[in-house]
C-alpha cells in the first residue's frame, strides 16, 4: 500500500508560528455556558464550586506548561498568559490554542466530583480558544485589564441583579428593566439602600477575579528544614492598577 | 471603570477564516498517548473499549457539528471532514479546532466509564488539534487514504509485533529487531506461519479503522408504522479504492 | 562586526506560500487613476493608447512568468492567472504579488513613450497588486466573469455618460444626473436614439476588455519551411459563456 | 448581465492586517540585480549614479507615505520603516508591500535618465518586496543594524575584490581565491599594502549605505526672513551603535 502516495497531503498544512518576541495569550471561554449554568444549578449570582473548578483546571493548565507565567480567569472564562520569549510547540497558534483548550476542558471534566456533587456532568462541557498576541508590556497589561474591567463590571450587575430578583422578589424581567440605564454608583446604592449590602466587602474572588502566578513558598523538610519550592498559587487582586506590576515586576521582563 | 480604554486589545485578534469552496478536516490528535495508554493498560496491540471510547467521543462531535459529513478514526487520532460550504463559526479556523477538539476531549473523559472499568483515568488526557484546508475531490480522498494507509502500515505492524512478544516470548528490542527492514508480505507470513493468524481475517475496525458518516435508518413508529431517522452510523470499510465513494457519490458532492 | 548577533531578525519573516492545487490570481490596479488619466489628457470615454501600453505590461509579465496562463485586463487593472499547480517563489503570495506588480509597472512606464508622444509621464504612476486563491475551476471563472462583467457595466456607463457630454453639451453633473437609476437597456437606448451609436459594434477591446493567452503560432523559417512557435496573443472575446473555456479547454486542465 | 452573481468572489480575498502597535518594515530588494548592473556597466566595486537613483526613488517612496520615519538603503535593496501606530492601508499587509514596491520601482525607471546617460535601461528593472513585522525598538534597531552590518561586509569585500582585478590585475577567479578565509583586518591589510588604499576613508555612502530621514531644515522666505520646512535628507552614518538613536530619540517613540 503505497504510504507515500498520499503523503503530499501534509504540505497542505499551513505554518502558523506566531510573531517572536510578543506576549501570546491563550483565552479559553465556555461554549453555551448560560445553558450550562442553569442546567447544574450554579448558585447565583456566583457559584464558588464552579469558580473553584474553574481554578482547578486552570492550575493544571500551568502544571504542564511552564512558559505560561500568570494566568486570570473569571466567570466562564480563563486567559493563560505565555512568556514572549516562549519557544513552547515552537509558537504554532493552533497547537496552542488546541492543547491548552484541551487540557482545561480534560481538567474541567475530570475535577468536576470534587467540587460538584454529582458524579459528572449532565453532558460534556465544551470551551473554546483563541490565541491573541501582544506586542508591548502596555497591551498585555491593558488586555487583562480590559479582562479585569469586564469581571467588576458583570459583577457588579449580577450582584445587583440576583439580589433584586432573590431579596427583592423581582421577577429577571423587572430586575433587568430596573437596572436599565443604571451607572456603577446607582447599582452600589441599590444594594446597600435596599438589602444592606456593601458591594466592597463582598468576597475579592467575586470582585477581582482569580490570578495564578508561580511564587516561591516555604516547604517543611522531614530534617526539620525548609526549603523553597515554587508554587502556583490563586490570588484575588487589582490588576489594573500599577502596585500588582511593581511588586511583581519580574513577570515583565524577559527571563 | 473605564471599560472601553481597554477593549482596543480586541483589535489584535486576528481574523483566520478559512479559504471559502474549500474541504476543512479538524484533526485531533492524542497528546503523549504512548504513556496514557501504557498508563492505563491498553490491552496490546489494540484496545477494543479505547477505540470505542473514541469512537464514542467521535459520534458527540458529529451530533453537535450537522457539517461534518464524515469523520475517520484510527489509534488516537480522528479527523472530521466538514463540508466545502460549512458556514460553522464562519469558517473561523481557530474556532473550529478548538471547538471541535474540546468537545472530543471533553466526551472521552465524559464517556470514560462506560469503557473502562475504572471510575476515571488516572489524570486527564490530551488532544491536540488542527485544521487543514484541502481544495479538490482528489486532495480531500488523498487524505483519508493517508490516515488509512497510515492505520494499516501500523496496525500490521503492531500485530506482527505483539504476536512475537505475546505470543512468540520475544522481548520487545528481540520484536523490533526481528521486523526491522521487513515488508507487509514479510509480516503477513510471520504471523501466519509462526502464529496461525490470517492478518486477512483479523477484525476490519482494527485493520481499516473507523468511518463515521450519517445514513437514514428506519425507525419503529408507536402505531407500526415506519419511517427514516438521520443517524452516526459505524462503518469498517476500506475509503481508498473507488467502491466507497461511488456508493456514497453524495458525500463529495454540493449539498 | 558581528552580522550573526542581528541575524536573527529573519526568523521574525512569516511564511506565507498558497495552498497547494488551488488557482492564485494576482490582480494589479491602478493607483489613483482617475487622477493620473485626467493629467495625462487620456481621451474620453476610452484611451486606445493607455489601453495598449496596459496591454504591452502585461505581456511583460507573462513573458516572465510562464505559470501564467491567462491575463485578463480592463480599465487600470489587470488580473494574472497561475495554473494551479505552478510552485513559482514556492507559492509565496508576497513574492508572487510583489514581482508580478513590480514588473507591470516598470514595464508601465518602460514603454511608456511607445504609446504616448511624451517621452515620459508628468510622475511615476503607481499600481497596486493583491493575491487571491480560487479552489474550483468555476471559481476561478467565475472571478473573470465577474472582471468582465464588471468592463461591461463600467464601459457602457462610460460611453453613454461621455456622449452625453462631448456630443451631447451636457456637463458631467446633467450628465450623471440624467443616467442615474437607468438600466442597461436605457443606455443602449440612448447612445442609439439621440447619438445613433449602436453599442454593439463599438470596438471589443472596449467592451470585453483584453484576454492574453499562449498561442502556437506559425513562423516563417528563413528556409522557406514553417513552425510552430508559442506566442502571448491579445484577445477580445467573452469568457463568461462557455464557449471560450470549451474551445481553450486545456486552461483549465492540469497539464 | 448579472454582475451580483459573480461577486462572491471577492469573499476569497484573505484579511491580511498586521499586528497593531509593531513596527513594519517593508523591504525592496532588486530581482537579478547581478545581470542587471553588468549589464548596464555599473562601475565596480560600486556605482554612485546607480545608489543615487537608489536613493531618488526611495525619496520618492517616503513622499509619498508620510507614516515611514526611516528608510535605509544599500546595494539594490532598501528598507522603510513605518511608524509602529501607522494606520497606512488599514496596516494591510499586501497593499503596503505592493504600493510601495510599485512606487518604488516606478520612480527607478522614471529618474533612471537623470542617472544615466541611455535615455532608459535596457528592459525594465524589478524589485520584489516583503511586509516584516517587529515588535520592539530593540528588534527594529536589530533589523537595521543586520541590513548595515550585512552593506559593511560585503563593500569590504567588494572593495578589495575589485581592486585585486582593476588594480592589481587579477583574475576574477583568483581575486576570489585570494579572498577566500580572509577576515576584516585581512582585507583592510590588502587594501592598504597593496593598493595604498584606507578603507576608513572611502566614501561613507558606501561604507555605511545610506540613511533617509525627513529633518527641519531652514527655508529663505521672500521677504527676507526664515521658516522650517520638513525635508527628507540623506546621512551615511552607523545606525547600529547608540549615538545615532540618542540623538534622534523620537524616531522610536509614539508621536
Amino acid at each position: 500500500m503505497a504510504k507515500s502516495k498520499f503523503e503530499y497531503v501534509r504540505l497542505f498544512e499551513a505554518d502558523d508560528r506566531c510573531l517572536p518576541n510578543t506576549w501570546i495569550v491563550v483565552r479559553v471561554d465556555g461554549k453555551g455556558f448560560h445553558k450550562f449554568s442553569t442546567e447544574h444549578e450554579y448558585e447565583k449570582p456566583n457559584d464558588i464550586k464552579a469558580l473553584s473548578l474553574m481554578n482547578r483546571a486552570a492550575t493544571s493548565v500551568m502544571e504542564e506548561f511552564k512558559d505560561v507565567c500568570l494566568a486570570y480567569g473569571q466567570s466562564d472564562e480563563y486567559s493563560f498568559v505565555f512568556r514572549k520569549e516562549t519557544q513552547a510547540y515552537s509558537r504554532r497558534s493552533a497547537k496552542l490554542s488546541t492543547n491548552v483548550c484541551s487540557l482545561f476542558t480534560s481538567a474541567f471534566v475530570y475535577y468536576w466530583n470534587e467540587y460538584f456533587p454529582t458524579g459528572k456532568p449532565r453532558y460534556p462541557p465544551v470551551f473554546d480558544g483563541r490565541t491573541v498576541l501582544y506586542p508591548s508590556n502596555q497591551n498585555i497589561r491593558d488586555y487583562l485589564s480590559w479582562r479585569q474591567a469586564d469581571c467588576h463590571i458583570n459583577n457588579l450587575y449580577n450582584t445587583t441583579f440576583w439580589a433584586l430578583i432573590l431579596k427583592g422578589g423581582l421577577t429577571p424581567a423587572e430586575a433587568e428593566n430596573k437596572l436599565k440605564g443604571t451607572l456603577s454608583g446607582d447599582k452600589n446604592e441599590i444594594l446597600f439602600s435596599q438589602f444592606g449590602v456593601n458591594y466592597n466587602t463582598e468576597p475579592e474572588m467575586l470582585r477581582k477575579g482569580t490570578v495564578l502566578v508561580r511564587r516561591k513558598v516555604p516547604v517543611a523538610l522531614p530534617n526539620g528544614g525548609i526549603r523553597e519550592k515554587s508554587q502556583i498559587v490563586q490570588e484575588y487582586v487589582d490588576i489594573i492598577g500599577d502596585e500588582f506590576w511593581n511588586t511583581n515586576s519580574h513577570l515583565l521582563t524577559v527571563t
